[in-house]
């Protein structure tokens, strides 16, 4: 009677309907045994939005997530990979975070995420608003990778309201600061800004920044955006701000910036690096507000997002990369 | 690092936010092992709506109890007990229903009743649909309980459609016809009806059925409602259809009547079973429609009226009944 | 293969379900056939909002009111009478309104409702913001009935906004300068006010005019108020402001106020008409509007009210009032 | 005081305001007399969501498509054609389907349809879940058409649940088992597959049998795909689940895939049958589940691809095809 | 072509319609100038929700309760009195919180009370979660109220999370410990507890401390409870935590506990105080949640408990208490 | 203490969070004081829809994108110009509108606007239902400036119901009778239409007319649109119906039609008037109706259409056009 048979195989969705039992994501095990040699990946959810300078709500993310990521099936037909069976991927519940403090709550993300990644496993993480990612990566301090940040926003300021420094609005300035990350790709940049100087720090900043605003991106063309990330090489991490997409197909996010990606190209925009010689070390969709979203599409993309992350990561473990 | 200690005893909200994790019925422990001995009550759910003749939606409703159950605290306060550490409670999953088939999640319904039953174990059920309350019942035939029924709707048509004969609206006949309960108390039924001919059948049951509209509960007072709830005795059935309540506290559900209970009344209901000399062998919350939900408080509701049922089982095991 | 087969008689829905067909009244015939002696009442919508001073939206009303109405059947047990059958009952479709003008809107509902009155047929009607309740009491005029008004609000004002003299804010004293009524009576009135003038008019007004507050009414008690109306007599027009019930109930209406009636109550003084001596010559319900709604409560509540007037008037037809 | 004039001629909008009246299909005439000559296409509706896997609703589609169909103007400027005059289209009501079964649902839609098939009047159908189709399919035997299938979803699975063979997800197997297709052309499947072995069945199928993923039709243009569109010949029955498109568009829909076509593609699909040398006996949308929907938008896209669908039909009698 | 004329003058309703115009409170003036000698009270927002365990969405509170507040007017019929022309009431903005701090923003609370306070202005304080009282409470802590405390939930816990002292559930034990309340009456406590050792704070408080549990206040009748608080002397702060009200009433809140009061008993509630010989020194409405509202009732409401306050202190001013 | 600084300067997100104070437009001062002669643009509100022949709500909108103008920054960073600081932007209020007559309404719009335009002050406006606009043109009738015309709709209609001449489909007609406009570029028609006359009338209209249906912007390619609208000169008013874009991304509107062009298409259609000879001497964007919105993101689509206006006024004050 038991509901699972095995790490990285879901309830079978032909014998048991789809609305059935408690949602882990996918349906996949429930299972915190990271001692388990089958498990190479987990699922982990930051259920937080102390981070968040504007409208709260993505401490509901990981809940609505895994509700919508149960339509998610377990092949993915167009990379010809089985993520979750190569992964082995569980559902290792969610961090225990410390609503009232950002930085009680980075320190507990950074000692899961360094848990996980310390036996060999791939986070899959779903937030949250954007100040956790600043705890993932110091999970993963000892990859030092490049940072992949699609954003509509440039997350670089230096603080909030007198001296905040732990937001969602400036982890990738500490992250930088905090040598994480040996260099950063930040895609689809948009919208009002406070001034022009917002736009010099990448040429200003210790590591190699590379900045694409959505109008380089369709100026230049979505296929130049492509080539750009399948020539990215060595440990990957990717943070994918689901606000890079457009209010249209993500309205369930708290800064949303009109203008944006469509889920296509969003789809595409993690699967091109299946194409690249990166290496992916983690990967996070953060900002999902399933309190402004609408019917929960924002929630479904993100889980088809989380589907397509840990499908690269699959495709590079089964054609060795 | 795992998540639950023992049956009973939910994640600490003290040491985890009550967002955190898979949203299981109070977060509770997810458990399938009935073998053990401290598990004397479960929490199932029955995504399952084919039985509706109107607005569907009822599949949905154990996902969204689970999530607003989170909320639940582990001491009734007015009955003074621990429901969850006294029937040592875990979460149970969901029956494998069957969408294209009531007749089929009929037999589901029954079998995993059945053996839930059969160790001594009691049911705390979210439905579905109310055609679901007909499973219930063959599962626990050997009980033969007295069945009490709270619903704006009579439910004992005899069939829909040229033949239908198992839909929400025909259930309480095919129990009766299949000899499932010794007897029917029906509270709360109002509305237009079909005709003066739809209120006979109670008269000519072969079991004892009352019926008390919720005119007559008004015009005879509350206290007189408590007072014959507290009257029962011997096994007894609780199958509550949450549009008794009316749908300013239970929008969520799919065959609305204006007119009906108030929150604070449905829990009052069920409480007094605790001063009964009835025996509950098993219970049931059915017709909750999220997609028709207002911001979920219909689901809230119903994880309330599941912690006073347990609470019911709870005061009756703690002082001896 | 016809839907219909008589007036008064709904579409079985033992034979098809609810949801099945057009959304008319009740799933009733839809006729403009006055001169078809069964019919003696009709469903009449009015589709308007332009006389609301807040927000807009009733005129979406009459199809989400016919929309919750299929769920209507046809016997009302309280009352002990088939209002569909004993009027003959059909949907009459909508007042061609004018959007974009108040006063020629007035003069479109006054020439329906004085068509069917003048065949000795008895409308009930949806609206529509407040202010179309003076249209039709244009088209009753010879009747001078008693106007029998619930609201939270006075509706009383002399003009709006530099002169605006018809509004869902002035039509009460309108009816009764153009000597339209007979008396007022005036249930439910709450919230805040303009001044302390504002409790003036009804003194000086020149026809019989009783109000009484919500206050007045929890003071002296429910039975009190059903009292007060089951002492009326002579021609009754019923004017119902869905804001008299409280927004918990009723959601759906353009200016809300808190601590208002229940569904339950509204259905009693409705019902309470049945055993007054007064014959009820028309009815609306008004500024119901469904873009403010949760899950179209508001409109099952208007539908239901329909169905309690409806049953009203056969009630006085069939025991020869 | 007639609502109607004729077939094909609906309440003019600028003598009655569009959200008057009754909500009958475009405001067109209710109608079961196929007896009359003018009538050479209908509007059907299809209450049914029980042969859905996933989230249900879709019964509610006809009542919402026919509100925001009210919306739709006689003139179509793009094929210079007036689809509701050419056809004498009316609103023919719905299928009185059975909400517990779908093998006599599919019965009754096999009935419907054939009665009107052999009269020589085109369906034009809103159901319902995709099972529904099978039943029209069956009623169109005699033509035994192409069908040109829109899903994201390839819908040809044996069996879920330990046999259920009837289900939105296994009816063009069905349909082909019966002999009732001539070939099948599949255009839009995306998303996570269960396995590669899904992709098999089109070259063992007994008939032909083109499937064009979303991937396939991106790299090879759209251009390309309206070709595809344009080259068919005989008669064509088309199907439309409305999840083809994105759910940005079409967020009303049971079994959400992202990375979806736009309306505006979904719109030019239709109208490319227009310029192909195929025979249109036939059209349905189906899937769009209201209480998943976003403000209705779901449902007006699906009253405008009923619109372009009528558009082809009256551009091929029209023009001679 | 100023907006407005003075202190406590809204724009006039019948000059401006309601919705025009920035939505300050009760159209009143925006203003900072609290040496204006005709200002006693102000309206004012404090934006925040990272004091909250459960849902957050309350920072969203002052702007919703703003647009709701468009429909008070100036006079309060039931207490005699003119609230905002007593009161010089202006809309004097909101609290400039630090979203990432609870501490911080505390201290910002009582800056800004502390200088309202201190020029004899009473404030009236739309939250913001529950901790922002703890700042209000310090910010009054020259007079050291009587703290009546209106709330489903205890809010007296130690901490969470091992170790955060400032949350929405652990202010009233702060505010004791620090000395900032003479006293404390908490009315309305109900729903599932941790344990029986819930209740013992109380008894060992160092301050005496009244708490009323719903179930008290049912079993002894609404109009003890009533006159318990006009029994009440000396300066009195109200906390009034909105999900005190049922959800039904009052679904917009976080941390919903079904089985409250109703919006009319809560009016009554604030209401009493007008006939106590208390002093009320400040007000606050929070955990008001328009995320989690239904069509913004619950915002209605708190606008109303506001008025109703103001009316309360105008009441003491004008009667000379 | 006071909230602002100066005209053009908003309230500093990185000091107070962006969620609170009275919500002005983009946190802008509020002011009405013409002659500071820093003030070169304002925002203003029309809160009016009874002009509207659909769906209602507009009256709503300037409240909704006041509130979703707050995440507006002070750089726009594709055109690099500081609108708000070259402007001295300003929100103005809102036009005290009269809700029951449309003629009324346009008077008091065409006063402010003329008030405002005769200081030689850019209005940038929300509506309000597209029958705002034509008080506008009155109010800026000593431009006669070409009107550009953002629209799915041809808006150039007579009458409609027996007369009525001053509505949202037939301001355009007024507009070129009245000699208000130079001429006319209308761009993105779509949709059925009542008959192939429809588009007749631009050729016979007294002023150039050019209509681009959004068929020919799609064949044509969306840079010959881009040119087309860089080829203007002169005075130019700009009308942009929020309809035109597609109800993905603007559901928020009454009247509304598939297939419309995307948020970022809608961006670049303003922003290339900044590359034209023209000078833009008003704005509006209308018919946005938060009622029918999902999460707002139409209002907020709308407040980024208002700042790349300013945006584009900027550019020709700051470069000398």
């Amino acid at each position: 009677m038991d509901l699972w048979s095995a790490p990285g195989e879901p309830i079978d969705a032909l014998r048991s309907p789809r609305l059935a039992h408690v949602p882990t994501f996918a349906r996949l095990p429930l299972s915190r045994d990271l001692s388990d040699p089958r498990i190479k990946g987990v699922f982990l959810g930051v259920p937080f939005d102390t981070g968040a300078t504007y409208y709260s709500g993505a401490r509901l993310a990981p809940t609505y997530i895994r509700i919508e990521s149960r339509l998610l099936r377990p092949y993915n037909y167009v990379l010809g990979v089985y993520p979750f069976k190569v992964l082995g991927l569980v559902d290792f519940g969610d961090v225990d975070v410390v609503p009232t403090s950002v930085e009680k709550t980075l320190d507990r993300v950074e000692e899961a995420v360094s848990e996980i990644s310390s036996r060999g496993v791939t986070p899959f993480i779903a937030g949250g608003d954007h100040s956790i990612s600043l705890g993932v990566l110091r999970g993963l301090r000892r990859r030092k990778p490049i940072l992949v940040h699609f954003d509509s926003h440039l997350d670089y300021w230096d603080s909030y309201w007198g001296g905040e420094r732990y937001t969602h609005g400036t982890w990738v300035r500490r992250a930088i600061e905090e040598g994480l990350v040996r260099g950063v790709v930040q895609i689809g940049i948009r919208g009002p800004q406070f001034s022009e100087e917002d736009f010099s720090y990448p040429r200003d900043a210790p590591v190699d920044f590379t900045m694409v605003t959505i109008y380089e991106a369709r100026s230049r063309g979505f296929g130049w955006l492509l080539d750009l990330l399948k020539g990215l090489s060595g440990d990957i991490y990717v943070s994918f701000d689901i606000d890079v997409v457009d209010p249209a197909y993500a309205p369930g996010t708290g800064t949303r910036e009109v203008g944006g990606f469509t889920s296509y190209e969003a789809l595409e925009l993690i699967r091109a690096l299946a194409k690249s010689r990166g290496n992916l070390v983690g990967f996070d969709v953060v900002e999902v507000s399933p309190p402004m979203d609408s019917s929960n599409i924002t929630s479904l993309l993100a889980s088809n997002l989380l589907f397509e992350a840990a499908s690269v990561k699959a495709y590079q473990v089964r054609y060795g990369l």
